[in-house]
């Protein structure tokens, strides 16, 4: 990517805090405390360590952030094109109290409304908070967030595009180790290192699942001591990060000669897939998007089997929204990114899942991923 | 590692949970509630994504663990070699509070004093305990879960050893990239590719840190395209995972002829380093072995520059219990591991750190790591 790109985006944060400020207006909140993570990244470009030391930042419109955090980390604050004030605590735990309650007093927070992140924001800050402000109301304003993060500009499309790539690669690269075998947690660090050697930002989005016979019907499967055997499905979900920025896909395989019923339930995903892939377009639910999977799939008589949601949003998350879900009447928007990722899993024989990534245009859908989808026979 | 040394230890789990049953009676705590993490997987072996999702452990003696967890994680109930008892939902989020009332519920929860782990509970799960048993009191068990997971085992030593075998295997295939023009993330990609290469787990304890120049000056910087410079101090900060055991080591390296101010700083924390590796045994506090580096340090004028503990626990977490800091009074038993790193970082200037990982003996402390400490020149 030339540099031009990246310049041109260099500092895409104040007009980010900019939205956020309007967004938490609409919401009548006074503020938003954000523990370290994604949202805390999207907003200031920072990244902490989630460890045992608390980090709050305290967005309040027309302030500077107010950032409570370890003074080691205070190097971090240097040379940011925003305005931001450090609330430093040295190694003593007894004195993050003050810090909490110094940025809190400076805000004027002791009585507002403060938006939080409840899947984010632990217990350990969320009680230096309250005692700080324990006339304060706390509400989730993981809505608003949401409404921000959930529409991508080009930059950042154009990084997931770079994700997928690289993630495509790595498969392309692993395929030739697929054999009888080989473990799959063997497997699974090829993988980790074929997307590396394929471009991928060090820490990548998860750690590959490579699942294998009755572990493959597991949608969430850690990778194990099993080895590859004739017979099994194969299911490969896994995905590369570009500029903190997310690909998750999945294909499965077929080691050798599989029984009939497996071969069916792979064209039945594959049919599940490209039907949600195909409807997808501004205007239309998330719930209809899922819809369209779950119909192919219960008409084929596995409705019982597809035990998850179609897909879920993805960016700087491996999980994020727009979820698609049964029941969501969230509206699809040019700039969405979110998997598509039906599956069918017959409990301990084997499963089948094909993941895509795909983002909404102005008119319909592009899908970031392309790897072929049918499920191929190897080795 | 021969197979029956796993076997032998194949459910460590039961022993673990009755431990935790003790010391929450002793705590006066009727039940923990635990999200995944390190904890959940030290008592049960489970592993879960942290997403979206809320996921709830709930431990009460002579029952069953109690488990608020999404539908399609279930598979990972089937087999375990200890009662559990599962409160699944499906994709509706309205769901959630049902479940968790649920076992509130048949756990007898309502009104009881029920630990919680602060650094690790989020306000997702805390607010669905609220809801359902608002009367219950929630409390801290951190002390109780840290007296358990402190004293590691041989099993989980040996496992430390051989994430730090295979850490120092990494850094040593490393070296050969190590040359002026190269960028701080393109090495850090090369070392993380070398870790798995070395056979650590596809998940690594945490990405490395590879920093040089101002922003080696930075204990916690994350790598950038920064180029590696004649006159550089080159800190790579890294660990590897073996069976879910961490290790966690630092080297610092000079780039070409560096300032003599550079050399100096660099003898002084190896001088710090084995001051602290020398003290620590059965019987000396953590203030103490804090205390070791530091003076060394201060002697040296450069006490504010120190800005950091000495070290901190190791094991299932990359920071955990104990805590090498002023003021602890926690004394060192054996079986405790942690590291020992101190560092002098001059702010826009050049930084070092030497870390070591340790573990105390019966009579003194065996250091896990021994790659050499010694301030290198390359390339």
């Amino acid at each position: 990517m030339p540099n031009s790109t990246n310049k041109s985006n260099a500092n895409p944060f104040l007009a980010r805090q900019h939205m956020l400020f309007l967004a938490l207006q609409e919401a009548r909140l006074d503020a938003l405390a954000l523990n370290p993570g994604p949202s805390l990244t999207y907003l200031t470009g920072l990244h902490f360590h989630l460890s045992e030391r608390p980090v709050i930042a305290l967005f309040i419109a027309n302030q500077p952030i107010r950032l409570v955090l370890p003074e080691l980390e205070q190097a971090k604050l240097l040379d940011l094109p925003y305005l931001v004030h450090g609330y430093p605590y040295g190694e003593d735990p007894d004195k993050w109290a003050a810090s909490f309650q110094a940025a809190i007093h400076a805000g004027g927070l002791e009585s507002s409304r403060v938006g939080v992140e409840p899947s984010r924001l632990r217990l350990l800050e969320f009680r230096l908070l309250l005692q700080a402000a324990p006339e304060a109301d706390y509400i989730s304003a993981q809505d608003s967030l949401a409404s921000l993060r959930m529409i991508k500009d080009t930059f950042e499309i154009d990084a997931m595009r770079k994700a997928a790539q690289i993630a495509q690669a790595a498969l392309t690269a692993t395929i030739p180790y697929i054999r009888f075998g080989i473990s799959e947690s063997e497997l699974a660090s090829e993988l980790t290192l074929q997307l590396l050697r394929a471009g991928s930002d060090s820490e990548i989005p998860f750690a590959p699942i490579v699942s294998t016979g009755p572990n493959s019907a597991n949608p969430h499967a850690t990778p194990s001591a099993r080895l590859l055997q004739p017979g099994d499905m194969l299911v490969m979900d896994f995905g590369a990060s570009h500029q903190g920025y997310f690909s998750d896909i999945t294909r499965t395989f077929a080691l050798g000669d599989i029984a009939p019923e497996y071969a069916r339930i792979a064209q039945v995903v594959l049919e599940a897939n490209t039907a949600s892939r195909s409807i997808a377009r501004p205007g239309i639910t998330a719930h209809e998007v899922d819809q369209a999977a779950r119909t192919i799939i219960e008409a084929a008589g596995y409705g019982a089997y597809f035990t998850h949601r179609t897909g879920h949003g993805l960016g700087l998350e491996g999980h994020e929204e727009p979820y698609i879900r049964q029941g969501s009447s969230l509206i699809l928007k040019p700039g969405m990114t979110f998997t598509i990722e039906p599956g069918i899993y017959l409990p301990r024989q084997n499963g089948v899942r094909i993941e895509d990534d795909v983002v909404i245009t102005a008119t319909g859908l592009e899908s970031l991923t392309d790897y072929p989808r049918e499920v191929i026979q190897l080795p």
